[in-house]
């Protein structure tokens, strides 16, 4: 398995034990900071991630404004995350997404890779293609890969030793209308929250429910 | 940041190496095996995944079977990893999911965590009234749950020194009939395959193709 190039390598027990430490946490520690290092890390990971023909057809909001949290969590169903945690990410999903974004990266693809634009053409129609369906399934779909975003993010977290929350109760038209982002061609989609969990976070203390692994991962 | 029951961390840099060192294989190294250890910490860490309420209305099919794979080829495009690479992860959503899916959740919480049925009434409404939106918006929100599980397996991977390859590029509809899902009640969603890189695998030489940090990660 070892490969020339490869990066160093986490002991499988490293990483098993870290998604076992990890909660979505329901009360972070206000006080609590995660390291400028392990943050720079995230937000690097974030843009690591992968998604379809690696389109990124995403940004990463975070809200470091104390008054536009505090307007948010309202409209959070006053979690006390939304103002509690350290870091409050947006994830959110290009608006109408269609042509000009295929041709943004086929673009970024020629510029980082120093390729002539003809050879990108094959690529190029494959995902015109997958930008014609329907405007709902694209975004749809774009909204999938999101999701990807956020379980690396929440994972990555996890092996830093970062707690955080991921986070669907929102109402996500007034996010959108708080933070200005259809003018901007952007909606949101989910959020993740991200600090040092409370002491007396009573959820900490509970046993990790899953389904036995039997069940989950099947073979045939 | 620390805290006492801490699972050990992994240093910022050897989180970003490893992601920066995957990508989506094209070729893999056909007799290149995953070791054992590394390959059940992944089923494990699948297991483990985030997903709304930790209601893992989601299934891991690992397909073992080479005749079924050499079926599954040509309905994904002919793609040579699906019969190349050592494991062929196949993620599948529950169908017509509901209130039988809540109970069996609930159940499981209360029986890991020793809690009668009734403290845990109020959960189990919150999640039936999720349950109680239209059938394919409940599939979608379900589906998306499945993709935060891809999004983990593929990190964890990087992070074991494991190659994969994310994919789309299949036809659910044969998926479901070749594995014969929708009568266990389930659909496929994604495809991940896990192996080893051929070193012949140009794609592997590639540059990655990211936006410039700052216009991926946003601050407000």
């Amino acid at each position: 398995m070892t490969n020339a190039a490869a990066a160093k390598t986490v002991p499988p027990e490293t990483l098993v034990s870290a998604l076992k430490w990890r909660y979505a946490v329901k009360k972070f520690d206000e006080s609590g900071r995660i390291p400028a290092a392990q943050w720079a890390a995230l937000e690097e990971s974030l843009a690591l991630s992968p998604s379809s023909y690696g389109l990124q057809a995403w940004k990463f909001l975070v809200v470091d404004d104390k008054a536009l949290r505090a307007k948010l969590k309202p409209v959070s169903w006053d979690q006390s995350q939304i103002t509690g945690a350290d870091k409050l990410v947006v994830f959110l999903v290009k608006k109408d997404a269609g042509p000009a974004d295929v041709q943004r990266f086929v673009d970024r693809i020629s510029a980082v890779r120093r390729l002539p634009a003809e050879m990108l053409e094959d690529y190029k129609q494959m995902m015109l293609k997958s930008m014609s369906l329907p405007p709902e399934k694209v975004e749809a779909w774009l909204t999938r890969q999101v999701y990807i975003a956020l379980g690396n993010f929440l994972t990555s977290a996890a092996l830093l030793g970062v707690d955080a929350c991921p986070m669907e109760g929102f109402d996500k038209d007034k996010y959108d209308e708080i933070l200005g982002l259809h003018a901007k061609g952007w909606k949101s989609v989910v959020v993740a929250t991200a600090g040092v969990r409370a002491s007396d976070d009573a959820y900490g203390k509970n046993a990790k429910v899953r389904f036995p692994l039997s069940e989950v991962v099947e073979h045939v």
